[in-house]
């Protein structure tokens, strides 16, 4: 399925020394996802110097800002391209298959300590059926124990958190997924994009599981259709894809996205199994 | 300074179910080290596959072993080349001059939690001249503050952990220097290797600080000549570079390491920063 | 019903340095425990003080200990009664109607950390009947989530960390059991005692919860019959019941306990609810 | 030293179901506090039962409150007698002679986790002199490394915390300080109170430590003098001595606090030590 889509992101910070920012916040670049139109405004027109990170081609700007306001505009035409399966014929990849540059998506992270969660993904998931279902399993139950509540973790919180604390937002939600995802050594990593349909209207998280041979898109919070998910950037966790890093001091004065769906037909939520390739 | 070693490594297994080993023991192939000769034995007989992970070039060894006794024997004559620099000469690198790959090592990783130490970070070490001296001097707070205890630590420490129970092995060591690094905004990875002259013999930890352009190397437990290591795998933490990553029922048995330096000149402690590359 | 048990309980040391012990290895003296006979005999015969923790009546036996071997034996025969009731005859107390001095028993303590808990134990549980049953769905609960197994954590695990890695041994389970009724305003307290039929024999953690004005006993363990607890202590957690408080240098050589039953008929498990006043 | 206070308590509650409120903000009655007038009104007049914590006397007030607004107004004339000493003159208590009701104060609570501290309280505080001036260290140690910052911390950050994340309010300040000395054998308790000249007026958390067979009082945070601290309540930690322990779903509205000095001579920070008995 091809899907069409309008991305506005416009970012306000004051500045209050001389700062870097290295933003992750445009489109990324995939062989599903083509940029048709993208505009970056930077005010003051200031230089920025973009960098592509290797294989998951996250996209990187960089722009020194002197004191004073500073203000980034970025809108994008994107064509994206899902895949949709039947979740029934999509097996685990056996630990011996993973091909080496999967690994280190089993290993344990920042915020997916997936080491201290084994025995409570085994208690819960070992009994059911290896493959797409089971990774669905995980996401059902977080969605049934997990409350979605805006401001009740920070940037600390970890899976580890989570699962006991019972709450968070979307990157909480996906880092408990993939955490729980590694400790049954299915390789899952963490993305974040621009979500048709989100309300109210921010980045979003989610995740990828790797089965069959190729990553499947999965979002705990069923906040948005899949089909309406636009990468920015993917990672080992939210430590990987922050839409900001900043070195210096500043305040965001203002934070606003739009995603549309140019299609007639819009995305809705679906229960196949959709691949971003 | 160019140095010739010897490295040998025996693990014997009992594997109780059919295994998938993924080994990262062999010497890596970089611009600073070639290996002259090198021969891997496998008892029984089994066929591998061996892999390479790109950029930082882990090599990994992947084999499949039915139940029974499994013997894994290494060895490896290999040419290490180090640049000795003058420790003073070496500055940090400015955030807005980092080049993106690097960029993901100042993130926090499983076991480096950097965003939990900022203050600490900054409170004893922001006050330092910027450069190579401020990363000693973070080695050697951490020789002054942890004790080096085997046994005290698991596999699930962190360096949270470590700052406050100040007690922990060659990889907690390493670990809370990376963090106190990142913390800085120093870049700082995870190396493991051979390393000469350790008693008892074993894998050694170590870590690496990328200033001034390039990565140096740093060791806070101050067990071993930095000019006697031998890298194996680098990664952002242990999580990374295990030096076997075993799905299935097994049980390690013996394990033998040993390092030779076939040089007349013997590898000794030295106050010059020692870069890899 | 009354049951009578002889208590026997060594414990050899090899005392390094001029060493405090303070023991709390008596048998209570309460409304329900008599004790018939008592003999404590220490080796080398170093004169102790005795005395007693206010309201609770946890017993505390100071010795100073030169260096050497130091040999403890502790014999006891007492009589026990229970009471036992109709489970679901029990309500829980409203916490308008908490007398102040169980007030403590709800709030979070060293291992017990309740208030990290209060979404899970309400998500779990707070559909349940209120009453004795809920208590027992806890343990139930924890029974089938939590894997009793030997070495599998330290003196430093809480409940905050076994709901999560879902392994402990007694003092683990009784610490989750605590926090999770303490999150749904259910006063309990950790027990320690001697325990009749417990394999292999050693002392024994359990707990009591606050339920209709009195305590009654539980222990998620499954391991013995609550008819065969005989306490020792009580207090919060098990920071404060340990058998041994030492300052100094010691090593504990040896600890042996036996504890047998001298009625005809001896304690078997049961459904009903016993209270220990 | 003799020294008058006039307290005054505010406290306005938006209750949105029936609740019960257990206050713990009545000045105690203690051999050193003496109570000359006092006065509580709730608005609407609800009946209320008070009663006493045996041991420590923090004095709780229970009130059931039906939905509406509700407030408590709280005055308090107080003579306290505060005693000074040479600190010079005043040992560390042997463990050997700590009496067993003290006991309890040198074992980790929730917020103290001192049994996880014990390396770093000996690396940092071990070589100095046993006596009050170990206390003063550990609280120049505090008030040296971590930064005194409002909403820095929540109810569920602890000592464990405290010492790495560097910063924090006044009762992470006592529990760091609590739990660095029961590392250290010396026992030490929480204490919450009115105090003289704190800006803004609110409730304050400072501690005890017990040395040469008395109580002292301690502040890290060097925010009023000791001579201006009047006692509510104390306990193991804040888990004891919250201000207000509420059932049901309210709201605090507001709360004013006023501590006036009815002395010429008004209390300043003092080198001596202190001793509320």
């Amino acid at each position: 399925m091809n899907r069409k889509f309008y991305c506005d992101c416009e970012l306000d910070y004051q500045v209050m020394s001389d700062s870097t920012f290295i933003f992750n916040i445009a489109v990324a670049k995939t062989e599903n996802q083509t940029i048709v139109t993208e505009n970056l405004e930077l005010s003051p027109e200031l230089p920025y110097e973009e960098s592509l990170e290797p294989i998951v081609n996250n996209r990187y700007l960089k722009v020194n800002v002197p004191p004073g306001q500073f203000k980034l505009s970025y809108r994008s035409q994107v064509d994206v391209t899902y895949v949709d399966q039947d979740p029934n014929q999509i097996p685990e990849t056996l630990p011996s298959d993973l091909p080496v540059e999967i690994l280190k998506y089993i290993y344990p992270s920042r915020y997916c300590e997936s080491d201290r969660l084994l025995r409570l993904a085994q208690s819960e998931f070992s009994h059911l059926q290896p493959g797409y279902s089971r990774v669905t399993a995980i996401c059902n139950w977080i969605y049934d124990h997990v409350t979605y509540l805006s401001g009740s973790t920070n940037s600390q919180t970890s899976a580890f958190n989570t699962v006991t604390e019972r709450t968070g937002v979307c990157r909480d939600f996906a880092h408990l997924a993939i955490a729980l995802c590694r400790a049954l050594n299915i390789p899952a990593r963490f993305a974040a994009g621009y979500a048709y349909n989100l309300v109210p209207p921010d980045f979003h998280a989610y995740f990828e599981a790797y089965l069959g041979g190729r990553w499947y898109l999965f979002d705990a919070t069923r906040l948005v259709p899949l089909e309406g998910l636009i990468r920015i950037g993917t990672g080992r966790d939210a430590a990987d894809v922050s839409f900001a890093t900043i070195f210096g001091a500043i305040e965001l004065t203002k934070m606003q996205l739009l995603v549309n769906s140019l299609d007639e037909e819009k995305p809705e939520a679906t229960t196949d199994a959709i691949s971003p390739a």
